[in-house]
């Protein structure tokens, strides 16, 4: 058993993990954190039996645990990243801290410098399934941001058989109002999103494009595509993400090939899920899993090809993929605490 | 054409309010104000075309309205009522502050002395299909909150008839967001109402039960039900409020009895749709509409009446029956600006 | 090891009792039977990665299972319950047919003789909290309908108590659509139910009705209530039943006595969720979980009692409280494969 | 006053039509026929007052009706469009079965042979905006379809001064359920939709890309795209589409440039809404109203532009647009009818 710390344990993407974390069979909570709930049990917040007392950042010893996961807004989190190192934890990093390499690029999108400069180098970008060799050996990990996951998984196969050179990807994609966030404001308001879609930060806007096209190139190598053209909706929906996601046709491919492709490069992920031919991945595909569902649309007439992929937001967007990144860096089974059997349990949210 | 003023805005209530009287056969607006908002049309808050700029209240001349409509939170309705009066308005106050006729009764409930107790007794409940006679010469409208007017309006036709004596009457209430107001709460957030169902201060608890049992006994005259268990429930909708209410069977009537008197009662109600035998009241009857809609459904089996009564919580529990209210006052057609036989405005395109 | 065999996978009860079964720690599936869709994989109707292959009911040898699950509408449950106990199977019907112990009650509640009426004196009433004495030798076991378990929870301790002597108790209870089954019918459409509420068979007229007055009866003894008014409305959410129930509070009693008599009660009970005192139950308290969350609201304005309670329709409703009284019967842990402490089962991984 | 007269009423395109219809200043309900529920008034299939009786087609008289809208399935659409000619009325088909030229298109799309091809060449594709010319002297209008109406509409400006020579579009579509029809289909049931996104014909199989396609090349005159990539998605909303549309960046222009041939273009359009610079079409921008919004998002950084276009699929996607061009066709006010003041009607679904 290790021992986890969870800071910034009130939002959905804290208590989405703790939910997950504590059944999981080789892990027990060591402590959470919350800044003005702290004292209270986690049940005052959410309507859960899960019996966790939550403590103030200062009441607590990070040498108590083996991994602390960081759900800190971006900007806070750079600070205890350090201190997590500096007292031997392996810090997954769930906020948009330590995903870009470069201090310059964070700066100019987060519309702030970087405290830490220096750990940008080190920190490993934790797309599990492309980034199993460096996550072994990771002190610090940063879980990707929920879009940048379900577009990156959709397209890595062509990216990293050179497949994309020089391309402009468009990706269209739709998140339920959780990825907003438990704070309130007027744009996550019930009446706001109900029987609405809104789509925001639309273009080459959203602060994800940075992270997205740093890690299409980290994937393309030598063969890098031009770059993204990137679009979020705001879904009446509670969870999930859906990307539509259209690339020029790979010359030279049938659609076997594509297939193909596809199926090898993913055909040992547990939780990359390819659907079969015909069918169309929906949010009901993932919803409440660590999977990420891909199905392949090509598109003779006009020369493209439609990917679509969906994933949860909270699990294999946040939670899901960064006790994935645990399971990888400590050695267990990759699976370890995100199969179904937990299913019963994501409830709340 | 009057001429009408709107002091806070920005909520859903007032901009509902906006949207009915902009088309209006008898109405122009003559100012709509805002807080923090002055300054901006309202479509910087709104997806709408309406072209309407909101104004500092300070900015305004209160004596360019022949009738305010007072939008604002309870406790700030009082002075404004009064500042209203004094510039020669007719005065509809949206809020709770003028409802109760006792100060001391206002005081326990809301938890703050009344600032202007006079004004109490002048007021008149706007509870219209029963208040026309008082709405006539009122100068000060106590417009009815949204859950007592589904209530009032669906046990009525029993209390006037004096068929409540000493009854305890039990209100299942359920609510669409859109009453708990347009400012970021917790409670308010789509993913916490989204899949959810809230009973919230249910018993004896809820504020809304001073005014319903004060204007139960109102009804009633000599024959007053003994009070109300009231259980308001938050609807994962944005509109609409459904009442199931039970009552004791009223003795010596037969269910035929029961019906007619509903049916002559409500005979020439243009707003009251007594439905017909077999049908049940739903929130479809009703949203967006200045409706009220009851079914009357006899349990001989266990001697109860159960009478499920609906209407639009932002119309004819909030705008539309102010709206209606002022056409009773200034002599218009009650109807007017409240249905589509507003036909007069459409011929002019 | 026991072998399951499910008749009827397809509605969303059968697959939702497969999706439990599946991650059974004591059971593996036999069988599952089809009409239409036999021959298909489970994969062919709902967004799932088990791997279950829809059966013929006729293709299939009834004696390869331990436990038999009929999911078939009422009426066809009847003979292959006689079917199943013939092949030695215990049988554990979710539907209709083995609730009622009066085969003329069932005929004029269900419109239709019952074609096996020796089964009902056999068959053992499900309420696993409250009968687990008989429940351990039933070869027949008759799973509760939704509605009646979320209200016969709620009030078996004031029953067994003798405390609502001659009572009329008023349940206005709201449930999810998942309830209406999976089969295309006009009133389970989305623009139907989506931003509505709609209030059906109210009074005494709802099927349960029958099935609750039985056990009120049963569960009472000596000291019974007169009996029920019922209202049940369709919520616009997927799954969950909320219950809110009104009786005359019973006298002699104060709010402590009333608590501590459901604390004791209910204090080993692993899926009864009583709420400390000032919570009120939601649907997220328990909406994908085999949990009832009761919370208590005194009303001593009013002399009355209201008791919330809330459970998912689909589990502790049906294939939930199914599997927890198969694991009674069986003499497993009755939270096996319930609960995420099924940690077994991760522990393999 | 002209008599107007609905062929199939009891869709949610013939409800809407009639609810619209019957406050038209200008028009009066000849009749309305329904198949299976001929002899019902309406009031029995939808929450309405609308006294509106419905008749068997056998059972009205065709000549009766100035102007008859078809609301049938496509295939029946052609044998009463032929018959509404020769009784003398004006024919608007809101159904499939002349908007396209070519009956050989029709066929390999519709997967039936064209039964009356000698209409094709005469009907009027009714994009009100722009075929006003041969709206005027129609005799036969085939309504757009609902996706073709926002698609097209959003782009027509840049097609119309030839800045989409040889390009393809991408059109990624959202629709409200109420665009699949009111007869039960799993695929519409609440708990199939709801919190749930869905794509489904996705790149160029559609049957409305073969109708987008032609228009386009109309539109585009000498100067034609290359053609649609078109992706529709199943939204949890009632109502509305949102189309969020990609075309590459018109050569040689600026984005002023760009905002000012969209504002001259639709510079005297009433039902044609421009957003301004900064703001996003939404869903709420349009539903229950006949208003096409559209907001333009030039992403230089990849030589891309983003036309995002909503509607309100059974108002201006249908029943709206077609009262738009029946006010074109008899020269009423365009406006006539469709003016907010009918708001508070369009409730029902």
């Amino acid at each position: 058993m290790i021992r986890a710390g969870v800071l910034g344990a009130t939002g959905y993407t804290g208590f989405e993990l703790l939910q997950w974390l504590a059944y999981h069979p080789h892990v027990e909570i060591a402590f959470a954190t919350a800044r003005s709930d702290a004292g209270k049990p986690l049940s005052a917040l959410y309507p859960t039996d899960l019996d966790i007392q939550l403590q103030a950042v200062e009441d607590v010893s990070l040498s108590d645990a083996d991994v602390l996961f960081l759900c800190l807004p971006h900007g806070a989190a750079q600070e205890w990243a350090q201190r997590g190192l500096d007292a031997g934890a392996v810090v997954i990093d769930l906020s948009a801290d330590h995903r870009l390499h470069d201090a310059d690029v964070y700066a100019r999108w987060y519309n702030q410098p970087h405290t830490a400069p220096h750990l940008l180098a080190e920190a490993v970008y934790g797309l599990t399934e492309w980034r199993r060799e460096a996550l072994r050996q990771a002190r610090l990990i940063a879980n990707p941001g929920c879009y940048p996951t379900s577009i990156l998984l959709a397209v890595a196969p062509l990216l990293n058989a050179g497949l994309l050179d020089g391309a402009t990807i468009i990706a269209d994609s739709k998140s339920g109002v959780s990825g907003a966030g438990r704070s309130p404001k007027l744009g996550s308001l019930f009446v706001e999103v109900n029987e609405n879609l809104k789509p925001y930060n639309i273009g080459h806007v959203h602060r994800h494009v940075a992270e997205i096209e740093q890690e299409l190139h980290a994937l393309a190598g030598d063969h890098a595509p031009r770059g993204i053209v990137f679009s979020p909706h705001l879904l009446p929906v509670s969870r999930g993400i859906l990307s539509t996601i259209y690339v020029p046709w790979p010359q030279g491919l049938s659609a076997d090939d594509l297939r193909a492709l596809y199926a090898e490069t993913y055909a040992d992920e547990p939780f990359i899920w390819l659907l079969p031919e015909g069918a169309t991945a929906t949010l009901a595909h993932t919803v409440r899993t660590n999977r990420c569902a891909i199905s392949l649309h090509p598109v003779p007439e006009r020369d493209q090809l439609i990917i679509v992929s969906t994933i949860d937001n909270l699990v294999k967007g946040a939670a899901g993929q960064a006790i994935q990144n645990m399971n990888v860096r400590f050695g267990f089974d990759e699976r370890a605490g995100l199969m179904p059997v937990a299913r019963a349990r994501v409830q709340e949210v």
